[in-house]
């Protein structure tokens, strides 16, 4: 498989003993050998770790240098302590990735977490780990990798996309990695999301667009629905790829590959919930508005009856519907319909006669599982996935020994 | 045991063949002697049952003589069919209870359903099982535990309550009977509960003192959190224990008397709530308001990872503090404190150092798990109980053949 990525971001990922196993990386490093435009989404959690509020601060930014993560530790509830840890990891990497011609102050770094919540950092072996992944930083699709394997925590799999594409004479590259199963290992939590690229655009024109291609994406997405206190995207973008900022017309091009993107790296977070069997896409239209088209998608995937009985495989639509009606927002009952799996179960407030052994079995056979909810004629809509709920979700969350 | 049952009160609950099981109980009966004031509460869920949308017209009424109600189907969902089903019920079950000098018309009576949701209701047993029932229509205490146990579905245990005081040379007494294991059955799903008095009440004070009660007891109780289409709370007050009206001062005792038995009819719900092995009771102090510490203790109640941690006896405070950020309402991060059975972990948004095997154990040893969760130095509080999320649950409500 080729990657394509940005020019001007050198990346590392090390094993610097924060987490219990031996050999797992858990320290990341990403450089851009120029200032970057940089970008941040944020939890909306108001119990906010660390290295959010230090973020929050620093971005919009034009000129960001550093992104250094850390996995094991989401330094988060660790009070006045917490915060200056995270002022201290960008100042070791941002020396750390320094050269004699090349000095690069703590302001320019940006710094992740992600772990166990309310313990302190161990600051001795964030501080080594970083240094070695100074030593370690390239350019190549290895060290790529790396990085996107220092950020992990209970994941299966690594989530990195990638895309090149031609527009205008000038060849732009995007990079993706992106970390999560939900908020549901042993303490384990958080989504985190690093998109690179050599595209030339401004601060504010990065924050729009993370911002838009988030709603479309890490914002619809949900494992069992515990907003962590660590969730950051953060988008740098170099100019490496030469030119002037890009016009309206390059914007939207750039945007589309950016939620794309975003979209395949989000699903892949629920898809590889902890135990999970199925993601499920909810598909709500007819609502007044997008925002209560998500409102209503986010209840629905929020019900544990709904996802235990997608476990199940039981088409069990009264699940489904009833969830609609509880969401907070106006439906018309009389109005409401439900397709599974392209099957109809429901329409217009009225039970619709179906095979349940056939509905069972689409079910079944499918990794993915499509829930197309109508509940009006309006002109909003919105689309989220989420993972069933199942006995391995529970054994995982539950067998934390103290 | 002894049952204080309200005068002129009758009873029956039969086994009419709705559930699938045979000799089960699945019709109940109770027929006040004279008109009786009554009250409801409903679920606040759009997506409202026939007999919901039925007593919601209804009540409040000073003229009730008949509740109907049965298990098994919950007449959801249904369409207009339902609509005609449920009016069809209470048709049925006033010319039942009526006799040659006591004709009972079809608007007196009030109507619950409970059971699977989308299946039109067997009209021909529903039939035969209200007149079996106006047959062994009784005053004591068999009949009333017939009666508890013909609204139950997926209950394990019934849910009763009764008290008798005296208060200005009157006997009062008063009689509750509750079902529900969250909306966690194969299909099953629904709180009712039917609160019977001869306390001579107006329509207009049963229906204040049945709002104010459910404040503090049904609406403050979560399984899984999904909001039922069927949550029905009824309350009858025939006034056959004499007198007038209660005034202010009797008003306040019987407000009392009303919502302790409400609370010990509510936590039984989530204590039985399916698989669960620990009460989960959240006390949230010290937010702006009633309303948001509300807001904050169902949020915390909602949260899988909350509630698994809770089944491993796992002591996970990060878990409830950031479910306490997300709830949507303000929070002061840096008055947060936790204690958890009365062990302190967090205080002023710092973790405290703490036994974690202490704490596990404590939690092992106790069905009741007690939160305590300060939010900041306001006057708004709130007292929810809810029930661990375990393997059982989940094998519960994926286990359902189609």
């Amino acid at each position: 498989m080729e990657y394509y990525l940005p020019k001007g971001f050198r990346f590392a990922g090390v094993a610097a003993g924060i987490k219990s196993r031996p050999g797992v990386k858990d320290v990341t490093l990403i450089v851009s050998d120029v200032p970057a435009s940089a970008a941040g989404v944020y939890t909306q959690n108001q119990v906010v770790a660390a290295p959010v509020l230090l973020d929050r601060k620093r971005t919009p930014t034009s000129a960001a240098r550093v992104v250094v993560v850390n996995s094991g530790n989401a330094n988060a509830c660790t009070g006045t302590r917490g915060d200056a840890d995270a002022v201290r990891m960008c100042q070791i990497a941002a020396a750390a990735a320094s050269s004699p011609v090349d000095s690069i102050a703590a302001e320019r770094a940006l710094v992740m977490s992600t772990g166990v919540i309310g313990r302190f950092l161990p600051m001795d072996k964030i501080d080594s780990g970083i240094h070695s992944a100074a030593q370690q930083l390239g350019y190549g699709q290895a060290a790529f990798l790396d990085a996107a394997d220092g950020i992990m925590t209970t994941d299966a799999a690594r989530k990195v996309t990638t895309r090149r594409y031609e527009h205008s004479g000038r060849t732009i590259n995007i990079a993706g990695m992106a970390k999560g199963a939900g908020m549901i290992g042993p303490n384990m939590s958080t989504m985190l999301c690093c998109v690179l690229t050599d595209a030339p655009l401004t601060a504010d024109q990065a924050q729009k667009l993370l911002h838009a291609a988030a709603n479309k994406s890490f914002n619809n997405i949900s494992v069992e629905g515990h907003t962590s206190t660590n969730d950051t995207m953060l988008l740098l973008a170099n100019g490496q790829a030469g030119g002037s900022p890009l016009d309206a017309q390059a914007e939207a091009i750039f945007a589309s590959h950016l939620e794309q993107m975003c979209i395949e790296l989000a699903k892949q977070i629920p898809a590889d919930g902890e135990g999970a069997t199925h993601l499920i896409e909810i598909d709500v239209r007819g609502a007044r508005t997008d925002a209560d088209a998500r409102q209503i998608a986010h209840t629905v995937a929020g019900s544990n009856l709904v996802k235990s009985a997608v476990f199940g495989c039981d088409p069990n639509w009264g699940r489904i519907v009833s969830a609609a009606g509880y969401a907070g927002v106006p439906i018309d009952a009389a109005k409401l319909a439900l397709k599974l799996n392209s099957i109809e179960l429901f329409r217009n407030g009225e039970p619709v006669a179906f095979d349940a052994k056939l509905a069972s079995q689409a079910i079944r056979d499918n990794h993915l599982t499509h829930v197309l909810l109508t509940v009006g004629d309006g002109p909003g809509e919105c689309r989220h996935w989420t993972s069933d709920l199942t006995l391995d979700y529970v054994r995982f969350n539950s067998e934390y020994t103290t």
